[in-house]
């Protein structure tokens, strides 16, 4: 049998008097007598009024459930009063019969389809297939099947192959904890879920490919958060043989913001180039090395100016500013404001500001009254501006400014153009800083990034003509609205380069084939230069609809404690399935007892 | 900087007098004198040769390795002798500049770049990244990333949208034995990666998506088989809602044969409608449920006819008989047939030869002489044909007649059109079966497929009206050039429905709900008819390429004893790994002793 000729959200004026087949599930019975009735048919696509004039037909509607699904055959009628809010408002469907196609049981759901987003969580994801009824919960589904079908495309216009890695593989020896599988056939080893394909696109481009991408599965043992699933989650991963930098960032200048303006809550998105700041100017004009460019504050070192007003918190401390202009927020909100920097941040933080009249009022006011002319003309402070403070260690004081700026940016409409997306590059990392507990040379961030000098520079570190700390590396993070959405780098290919990297932290070639044994085994055989990048897919789609957690943008998601209700995942197995992979299960010692 | 202005497969006679940058890997260097050499340089794209006519340029080159990757600058000639067989083999570049990218610091490679595949596999899986460089392997990956993305290309156009499904879920009660993740944060307990997306796509259905596809990892822990690589696979995963058996037919019969046409070793492929035939009458014709309809021969049943002629093992047996006409073979070509089909089938077959002159000849012949009219006319035989035999229980005479149509195919030119994709449907697979130990009423195939006549004949059967053995269910296999692709069906989404057909085999709603709970407790939510398949991506790609082994379709495979040697996966993990995840490995008993 044919089960409709149409879908729920495909008839219009022009199909009146057709006769049509529908099928969906019944949404909702309004019945008005014992021979009227207004039934809401729902689709995957969209819904279609039905209005049942005939008793018989009637009768099989009472007597289903909602959420039961039908299949009617009826004529299409124009409807007397349109709802313009539909898309099929302008119609209404008669039916002459009607087949029941699927019963809902049940006469009570564990939540009303359309308001599910009200229910409990552990509720929706229990019985998610009910959730993903509701067309907001749907949407959200929709729209990240959309984009990453839209990253696809664009990688491949771009002459990237989409190329799999393996998801059964190696354990790696650092970053998060590995997912492991046992192996039946290898008593006592192990395989592990990739936490990346790092080392395989790096493979890939030693093996002679040239544009490497995939919509990657990745695998960390982690605690949930907002922004993380427990886990798999997906990234952009891509890769580039012969490349530099500039390269890495041409191509994604010029993927993702179509699909941002497309898919995005907001239709604006930075065009190409984008910003690229250095690490240590974000940290010192934005407080941050994601600074959200969609808010117009920045941070002033106010050390020379402020630090002998006599303020205690000032006294030694790296002092910031973020001043903001015509500044109308209620000292309810100001203090609102400090107290939520000081939760986020750990930090407390200090503000004045300059009133309407050109004086110093309000905060820590007081003690700048002898230096306020010094005061305005060094921040050339306007008359109703407020000036946001933190002080502390270097790093702490840029911190909560970089707090400071983004809860006031939240606050001041004027000074944040919200509605669009502001991508930016982080770049020049510092390859080594003096390690906070070892107070020893360390690596900053990744160790087989390439460093801007090469063997040159790492070369003259050693001899102590540089000085390594100021060595950065081709290292970069893709930024949006204050989002990381992934780190990159120019990777280091070379081993002669690596071990010199190695060497500096007093480490040395063992080490390095240690970490990535098949890559650095790989890299000995002739490996050309390659850089990459790996947008997380979940977070981009997150801020593209603007949820507030992970799991809206995941068809299944699994909850906070890693589990899947709905399946019942994780289970229990098998005694036979455990023998069969060598391994027993470990009761902790109060379970023992 | 810049690594290239142009790929080694770009430069063209246009192009003659340019100044350029090629990168890529040094393949090969032929030295002529002091002055003169002969360079070859291949990057993914291709290779260009370099013409090196100074001596310090010379001396770089002398000094690497092959496979080692440089960058020259240089101009762009117009060879004296061109050849034909290069896409650049109408010029040469002359370089005024080379710049060492990465070396390769081995003079001897385990094998020789384009003659690896000869290499032995293991070696091979080993420096896979050497492998993979040779043009030859490659293009077997790049053929496999086209293919996927030409089908989700395909399958988005046909209104699909791609989700992606977990991939840490529930461990599935049957089917192939689970890989299993022990779970962290739930000592005892254990995620199982899924042996396919099954559940969570016909879930998705019962939450109202309407066409859901999925380029869908697959893991099952099974031993290697040719087509079979241990660990993960891939299908390309599709589901309809309120759809039938040729809404999927529809849509298959559409995306795939372009596809194979188009990425094949054949550029012809069957167009819509595929040919239908339905399981008994595939067995009956075919002597097989995957018939290789690029052969014209078929099976015709004998009982009859030579079940009395006295040759022994005819003797109350079923007999069958596949007639060859314009037959050439030799004897030892029969001989070697006649033992190559006992070692496939294990069962023993015959033979005898209508000869130019119409007289029976050869294998069984003095036994039929006595028939021999009643034989001719039976089977229509025309002078110089081949009839071989195959005798025993039903379905061990069809089995081995399947047999011989395939293996004579393959020995007559005349009887097999090779060179094109033919696709069939198999279908109307029986229900139910009586089990061959249990003697008893026992699914066929798949429990949860939706039997042919719905309720209503489950119900007939109950009640003795109807014989269960005659019940079909819409299920379905695709088939192409004698390999399944993929088995599919329109699934029986009807709670009531599921139960009547457990309860034919003494089993009951209990039984049901075991198997699949989560998609069991869905369907009382009101479920839509649904129908699916899943054809094989790599056996896809192996039948397009033509590859032996699936190895050759997948980047970075497993060896057969699920190991990939490259990364050392599986491997050991330490101690505090496994408290985390409350395991401890068990030692087998020989071990321990």
């Amino acid at each position: 049998m044919q089960y409709r000729t149409h879908t729920c959200n495909e008839l219009r004026l022009s199909d009146v008097g057709k006769q049509v087949k529908l099928s969906g599930w019944m949404e909702n019975v309004r019945e008005v007598s014992g021979n009227l009735a207004f039934i809401v048919l729902r689709d995957f696509y969209g819904t279609t009024q039905l209005v049942v004039e005939d008793e018989k037909i009637l009768q099989v509607f009472l007597n289903l459930n909602k959420e039961s699904v039908v299949c009617v055959t009826g004529t299409v009628r124009e409807r007397a009063s349109k709802n313009p809010k539909m898309d099929t408002g302008d119609i209404e469907v008669v039916p002459d019969s009607v087949e029941v196609l699927g019963k809902c049981r049940y006469n009570a759901l564990p939540f009303q389809i359309g308001r599910s987003t009200e229910a409990d969580e552990s509720i929706r994801l229990k019985y998610r297939y009910l959730d993903l009824r509701n067309p907001d919960v749907k949407k959200n589904i929709v729209l990240r099947c959309n984009v990453v079908t839209a990253l696809r495309q664009a990688m491949n216009e771009h002459g990237f192959l989409e190329i799999t890695t393996p998801i059964l593989t190696a354990s790696s020896p650092e970053g998060a904890r590995d997912y492991l599988v046992p192996a039946r056939k290898h008593p006592g080893m192990f395989y592990a879920l990739p936490q990346a394909p790092q080392q395989f696109k790096q493979l890939l481009m030693t093996s002679g490919f040239d544009k490497y991408f995939q919509i990657a599965p990745c695998f960390r043992d982690e605690d949930a958060r907002g922004d993380r699933s427990p886990g798999e989650f997906y990234q952009l991963d891509m890769e580039m043989a012969f490349a530099t930098q500039e390269d890495v960032f041409a191509v994604m200048e010029d993927v993702l913001p179509p699909v941002f303006a497309k898919y995005g809550a907001y239709n604006i998105a930075s065009t190409a180039p984008f910003r690229r700041i250095p690490y240590l100017e974000a940290m010192e004009t934005y407080g941050s090395d994601k600074p959200d460019l969609r808010i117009d504050l920045t941070v002033k070192d106010v050390t020379d100016l402020l630090g002998g007003c006599g303020f205690g918190p000032f006294e030694g401390n790296v002092i910031k500013a973020v001043p903001v202009t015509n500044f109308n927020a209620t000292r309810k909100q100001i203090d609102k404001l400090i107290a939520d920097v000081e939760v986020v941040s750990g930090n407390k933080s200090y503000w004045f500001r300059l009133d309407e009249n050109g004086e110093i009022v309000g905060g820590i006011a007081k003690f700048l009254q002898e230096s306020k002319d010094a005061v305005i003309a060094a921040l050339n402070l306007q008359p109703n501006t407020f000036v946001a403070l933190s002080a502390g260690k270097k790093g702490a004081a840029q911190k909560t400014a970089g707090v400071l700026v983004k809860k006031l940016g939240e606050m001041c409409p004027d000074h944040m153009d919200k509605e669009r997306y502001e991508f930016c590059w982080i770049v020049d990392f510092p390859m080594y800083e003096i390690g906070e507990e070892s107070g020893e040379l360390e690596f900053c961030h990744n160790p087989f990034s390439m460093p801007n000098g090469g063997l040159d520079i790492l070369e003259k570190a050693a001899s102590g003509e540089v000085d390594p700390l100021s060595i950065t590396a081709f290292q970069y993070d893709l930024v949006c609205n204050g989002v990381e959405l992934s780190s990159g780098a120019v990777r280091n290919h070379d081993p002669e380069i690596m071990i010199k990297a190695f060497q500096l932290v007093g480490l040395g070639e063992e080490d390095v084939k240690a970490k990535f044994p098949a890559m650095y085994n790989a890299f000995c055989y002739g490996a050309p230069p390659h850089a990459g990048i790996a947008p997380g897919v979940d977070r981009m789609v997150m801020l593209l609809v603007g949820a507030e957690t992970i799991r809206e943008v995941i068809p299944f998601p699994m909850n906070k404690n890693a589990q899947d209700i709905m399946m019942g995942a994780p289970g229990t197995v098998e005694q036979k399935q455990l023998d069969e992979l060598h391994i027993a299960i470990v009761k902790d010692e109060a379970e023992q007892l």
